[in-house]
């Protein structure tokens, strides 16, 4: 398969750092957390604003990549599902997509509320939540 | 920056062919298209079903990572703005993320609605859009 090169354009600081207790999704408890964002990508957040809405993409690197089917949510009494019709974080690419509440902005550090990310998880993109088509 | 490897699991079949004239987003006139799925990751993919919505990412490989702020759309008028702010393919991690319908699976290959990729654009991950969180 072809292969190509992501890199970390920031890091997640969060109280999670254990994966068997942290939230499944954002909405399920995360705390609030921050990302430190990389000082060569300040021009590409700089319109970043308190109180909107983004889509975070993250490199979840405690992942199992060989994994191609689940118990969804690791209930073992859920039949095994293809890992395309789940969240799992265990899949080829694991690429976590995370809808997230902007709570304030300060230089690189951008505070953050429902992302259920652990400590350290590493950051690939941010991209607006795509309104009305007429507002874009 | 720390970098990882992702790989293609699939490629994108398209009538599109040309970045100026592709629909800007999926639900922007874009034609049906073909994912090809790579035969690794069948058993990944086996219980995609026709009728629901699903999230695609995509590798927008004809993209230029070195670009931090555009000016939205294309349209010179509107201000230079931080492409964590945009939908612009331009951006460091050229990631697409596309809500689309699935029309029909045949084995590895699953038609779907609303993709605006070009031809051969790399698939990286399929992910099923989340609901409320009592039926997860």
């Amino acid at each position: 398969m072809t292969e190509f090169h992501v890199r970390a354009v920031g890091r997640v600081e969060s109280p999670l750092t254990d994966p068997a207790t942290a939230p499944k999704q954002g909405d399920e408890g995360a705390p609030e957390s921050t990302i430190v964002f990389e000082p060569e990508v300040a021009e590409a957040l700089a319109d970043l604003r308190p109180g909107t809405d983004v889509i975070v993409l993250t490199w979840l690197d405690r992942a199992d990549r060989d994994v191609l089917a689940v118990h969804p949510r690791g209930d073992g009494s859920r039949p095994l599902t293809g890992v395309f019709s789940t969240r799992s974080p265990h899949r080829p690419n694991p690429i976590g997509l995370h809808r997230v509440t902007i709570a304030a902005v300060d230089g690189l550090r951008v505070r953050v509320r429902d992302l259920e990310a652990l400590d350290g998880t590493p950051v690939l993109d941010v991209k607006p939540v795509l309104g009305d088509p007429a507002d874009r």
